[in-house]
């Protein structure tokens, strides 16, 4: 039983694997075709999905699931109709495939040039986001993948419904259902053949909590791209200007506090803490923010909450922020290292040589000067649509788009040349 | 005593992180700078480095090295010589550090740029190939990285001596030892540690057999760069040019036959095979190279042995050469793709649909038409100097220059901007 199992689990490995074949070769105007199939799919099927996901509800209201993480499984009418637009807005994105990266001509004439390529198969693993299924297949079209998905046990119903109706849009279209593959119906043991899955997924994207992260990084042989989390920081120098600082910092915590662009840690020069923080403390109080502050910030702030060590390490995602005073530069580029997830980290100077050093010296995916870090973004950067904001410094950092679920393959043309 | 010694093997891998900080803000002259007092001390030490290798050489032959082990292990005066130029040559390169890989103003006035950085920290496992910790650490060193190395037991006493005079030359030009460091005296736990380095490790390269870099792949929880073995095909299609075609495959597996770009399988389309095999038999016997045929094959080729299952995937690296008659082009496609090791393949044809579906349909690093599979090569790329060549699709693929020792980091310049 188990084994028969495990067999089927395999071929359906090797399907999609198959169907990368069709997939690579299949030109700009079939893949767009398919993803408008499965634009128009979603958003002629509504109930079946809306019914599908109030099931997922209900078993997880039952079982005691949280507010939040029940308004991340929950699919709306208006949600799937935005989904479905979603499909329309990556399918008129500019296609990356075949891009020319560079080429040049050998002395003996040879005509070398390096072009972008589908992965082939993209793997991926989430956590109760059913967004993401929608996200990724059509992300995966476009960009000539097939992708593998295992969306967890919190979404499977939601999921099911959602990937028969895509394979459905993609028969339509003339490409393989194998194109767009789910796993889920073998829970883990259907994570595990992914991550161990060398020759039959070429890439896999986690997407998730950090615990989710770390096992994927931690337990797979294949090559896996981080989306990490982001505990990030913003440095106010001596010379800041500080009615900026205070529109800047509130910005970047209140905009959006759940999002991992958002600043979990403020670091403040001791020569601009007294007159900053009395008005960065109104501002954020305005804000209904709490502030979890060290000793010497607490001075100035002193309805705000003691950090502890922990609180310099703790990526909120919520209305809080820790905020510390160090001596100088040097004491912010040091925390920096310490707690820093790699994500964004930003400076807010007058100083030049200070804006250098920060840019130079912090080792994150994006570095600021004076602005928001909820900048980090592939749609703020012109992306048009974003695959996660990689934290490692393989392949992809910072916010990743369509070009970089791409690989390339050199192209080589002669005319009969050997090697002297 | 075992918690000592991994407590000291940590320490070097921090001490080793903490470097990579000096070597990402040092300026490409500093590191010009240890790049020639790396390449002069090298030179100055010939006996030294000659003494300690005799040593390693010694316990090989006693342990009953193969003859190709130890030339591959030996280095003589005159190699020694080419070693201190090899990291002249990689001091001449240009440097990829702060290289903009592409840049924008955004509507909002930021001023978005991706500039190439250091990884921090590259590692090496290698295996009997004192010369690949010269390699390695020049160019790091030139790419603003620092090095970790594992060179393997069998030139533990060749690789010290070059350790040492390499830290000693990076003190001498202000750069810190450990921008070199080796991990060698930790026998397997300093592999171990490394790859399982997250946070201490940037990347990892295996250099050496399938087996190792199986290893390094499998147990590492960093990132990998693997650098693969090549069974290579060359097809040649039924309106080839013959005698084109008997020169590009003498030249593909004669020329060098133990490299990973040499030609290993040689499918040729049933049309030519009666009028090109006699001729490419006479020629690749004339130059003593064995050869596995098919069935098929052997009606004109009937000296050949009889190459069995096994043969369509051996990495020969010898003058050896397995030949197969195929239907089509189709048939040849699938043998390639259920044989092939993603390094190069090369299709000899004057017809241009099938030359153009052989480029779209295989998946290799490197796809060539009318020329030898030796120039899948970065020095005839013209990128001055090789890390190895990727046969993985992230990060990297085909032959690795400088600026595949890098990252990028986004560089976001505002003036007060926050997100509506």
């Amino acid at each position: 039983m188990a084994d028969t199992a495990s067999t089927s689990l395999q071929s359906l490995l090797v399907e999609a694997k198959d169907a990368s074949r069709a997939l690579s070769v299949a030109s700009a105007a079939a893949r767009d075709a398919a993803l408008q199939a499965m634009s128009r799919i979603v958003s002629d099927n509504v109930e079946p999905i809306v019914a599908a996901n109030a099931e997922d509800l209900a078993r997880g209201v039952s079982e005691g699931m949280s507010e939040g993480l029940q308004d991340r499984l929950r699919l709306t009418p208006d949600r799937i109709r935005a989904l479905s637009q979603a499909i329309e807005d990556i399918r008129a994105l500019a296609d990356p495939v075949g891009d020319v990266v560079r080429g040049m001509t050998l002395p003996n004439g040879l005509q070398v040039s390096q072009v972008r390529v589908p992965f082939g198969v993209v793997g991926a693993i989430y956590e109760a986001r059913p967004n993401v299924t929608i996200d990724i297949a059509a992300l995966g079209i476009k960009s000539g993948n097939v992708v593998v998905l295992r969306g967890g046990s919190q979404a499977h119903a939601t999921n099911t419904v959602l990937v028969s109706l895509l394979r459905e849009a993609l028969v339509q279209a003339g490409l393989p259902a194998a194109a767009v593959t789910s796993v889920d119906d073998f829970g883990r043991d259907g994570a595990r053949a992914m991550m161990q899955g060398r020759g039959l997924i070429d890439v896999l994207i986690p997407r998730g909590s950090a615990a989710l992260i770390e096992t994927v990084v931690t337990e797979s042989t294949v090559p896996v791209i981080e989306t990490g989390s982001g505990v990030v920081h913003i440095f106010v120098d001596a010379s800041a200007d500080l009615a900026q600082a205070v529109d800047i910092i509130d910005n970047a915590k209140v905009q959006r506090p759940s999002v991992c662009n958002a600043v979990e840690t403020v670091l403040v020069h001791e020569a601009a803490a007294q007159e900053l923080l009395p008005m960065l403390g109104a501002r954020l109080e305005k804000s209904g923010v709490v502030i979890h502050a060290d000793e010497r910030a607490r001075e100035t702030l002193p309805s705000a909450v003691l950090a502890t060590e922990e609180d310099w390490a703790r990526e909120y995602l919520s209305l809080e922020l820790a905020i510390t005073v160090v001596d100088s530069l040097d004491a912010a580029l040091e925390h920096i290292r310490t707690y820093s997830t790699h994500h964004t980290e930003a400076i807010l100077t007058a100083d030049m040589t200070n804006a250098e050093r920060f840019l130079n010296e912090v080792d994150s995916a994006s570095v600021i000067v004076n602005a928001s870090t909820r900048f980090t973004d592939g749609g703020e950067f012109g992306f048009g649509a974003e695959v996660g904001i990689s934290t490692q410094k393989l392949h992809a950092r910072g916010p990743m788009g369509l070009p970089e679920l791409t690989s390339t393959k050199w192209i080589v043309r002669g005319q009969g040349q050997v090697r002297a």
